[in-house]
């Protein structure tokens, strides 16, 4: 089943930026990780924010829910979920 | 270039419906071609409601003005888009 | 799969009354069948408004997109649909 | 009388993580407690979000008020309470 | 049980205003037997709109979901339903 | 004259609990003299939320802003009034 | 006691204009009116926008309700009403 | 002075195109002549709106009033107005 | 030229009592000074809130943002900026 | 391509001052020297706001998102991003 998600990132201005880079690595590869699983299949920035689009493919909403929850950023995020379908005039089935 | 655009059709009760059918055939027709063609490289149907989620890949905003504007439908639809560039975590550059 | 969905019924003050009073039967019909079947597990009416809040056990954000289409009140409805997952803190799997 | 309530959970990045998962072992347990009272019927995460969907079953809005405050992490939550009843094409009564 | 109602009436300017007249005055009518009845408890005007702020007292959401869609405006209002409980600093229990 | 007023009180987590303790009750013994006045007629929480609809009957406007702003919790809230006159439906002029 | 009002006119592009323009003359006659009653203090255009902002210093809410919904193009309107006191760092009292 | 607009176009599915089509012609001389003026100073299309942002560069406020409720399609916008001066990191003096 | 400016003033509860009572007796002696000078013309408080609704005449925007940004309190405040002019209805020309 | 950028600047009142003064130091001249390349071709300041209105000319959607982030006050900003192409009416092409 496909989602889109849209994660925008909040940061404190005084917030330790050591501690905030690590997390930021440690998110970048659990992201990637999720992409070469084929779970992840798109993730773009939107320019100009710190914020992206995604689209994940996953058996349902729970196993979505596991992944976002265990993103080390998540706890700096709000997050906007739409349940995807295909298209009727889609001519592929992604 | 990327853009998210995210189109909701709103058909007041009482419009004729078999103009309507007309212009969504036409819509579709048109659709299938653009995906062809590359331009409108995902189409997603937002579950539940007669709105959808697509991705363009266009050379410039002009082209991508263009292409929604000249949509059958367009006067029906209320329209929101997002320049999306790439995610420094993405694997693949799509 | 669960969603929750809330449903709210526009209907213009000029409409045909009679042409809506039958679209409304046949979509009580259509509300009752889908309940028998498990599929629309709980309809509340929400006090004061004409709009309910519903509870869908579907297999994927396909099904549920093509009961709503489907129901006769859908040109007049706006919808919002909302992924629901097992809490950690619930007693029972429902 | 039912109610649906909407909570999101708000915890400030910098917030002591121990006090915290302290607060929420002693929800999760209240959280069960009112479950099993038949009060709190049912709970469910929303996907992707530190939030829920609750139906509570109640005497009447005092007693529903009494519940909310008094959840450990009422000081973290923004809440919506929607006031339900039976809806005409509902085809059990819960 | 206490419950605060606003309502916000709209009358499309091309609507029959005899037709639209003759419902007020029904409405009027309604309107104070309610109030006598002690169901609707206050029925105040908010100034400069054509709207009014109203506390019912009634048994559950079912019986003042039952009195407002059966007010003959109802289908030209949007209403907003707030449950109400005693406050601790209330002196007195209305 | 009536004027509606809806508080919304916003504590921040961290904030040192004694002393918002004590600034309820000096609120509390406030809220009461002013009830006993006649001057704040009614006082209702909003079942589920740290917020109360509250009806004020005052010579003024400024009387009302004197009023709310010497409460002890006004730093801590958000305000919305609404100015209230007499409905021509009403059958007694409170 | 001064209320601050903003309307805006909205009127349907297929009205029928010779009514519309007969309607905004008596508007202008009843505005003049009020003005040099004193009872509209003042009133300014919004500069883009079929739309004003207006302080009215009236006995009351009952009053600014009595004038306001007796405007000729009340019913196209939509309103803003803010009541407005004396600010203690205002060197005149307006 | 600069003012930035935003117009919003909205025209009813069903209104005469014809209709339409002459008033936007008219509006398109009207915005060349105000373009060769100096008085709009930019004139941009968003990308897929039918909607526009603008510079304009007026003597005051009551100028710009003028020339956009004399726009041919001003019954059809809905505007937005910011007023803009010059930033301290600008360059130039535009 | 004429602005109306709604200004709404935020202090954190936690921030020194002493050094915003400070700030707040500078503003309201440059308010005074303002008002004496003509630019600042009306200075009302909005009912109920830490907020003000402000009439200013000055000879452009750019004067205007000059006044507000050097107001001791500017960086406590969320501002609303509205350009003004003179409404044709209006018996004055203030 | 041409985007036109709302950024609104928020600082907590109790941030270091003089970290911030050097950041709004080193944030002015890069804004000049985006100015001198001709990437940043409009700068202006909404009049009674820390908030500024631009207009960039870039390549793409990366290139804008490049030079966004890497402003030293992006941290303390929310931006809107629109992405514009050359109005039907417009006698420039800029």
């Amino acid at each position: 089943m496909l989602f889109m998600v849209r994660m925008d990132v909040n940061v404190p201005p005084d917030f330790d930026s050591d501690t905030f880079e690590k997390l930021k690595q440690t998110e970048k590869a659990r992201a990637e990780d999720l992409q070469r699983s084929g779970k992840w299949q798109h993730l773009w920035r939107i320019a100009g924010q710190y914020a992206n689009i995604s689209i994940f493919d996953v058996s349902d909403a729970a196993e979505l829910h596991d992944i976002l929850i265990n993103l080390p950023l998540f706890p700096f995020m709000s997050t906007e979920v739409t349940a995807l379908c295909r298209h009727p005039s889609a001519i592929i089935d992604d």
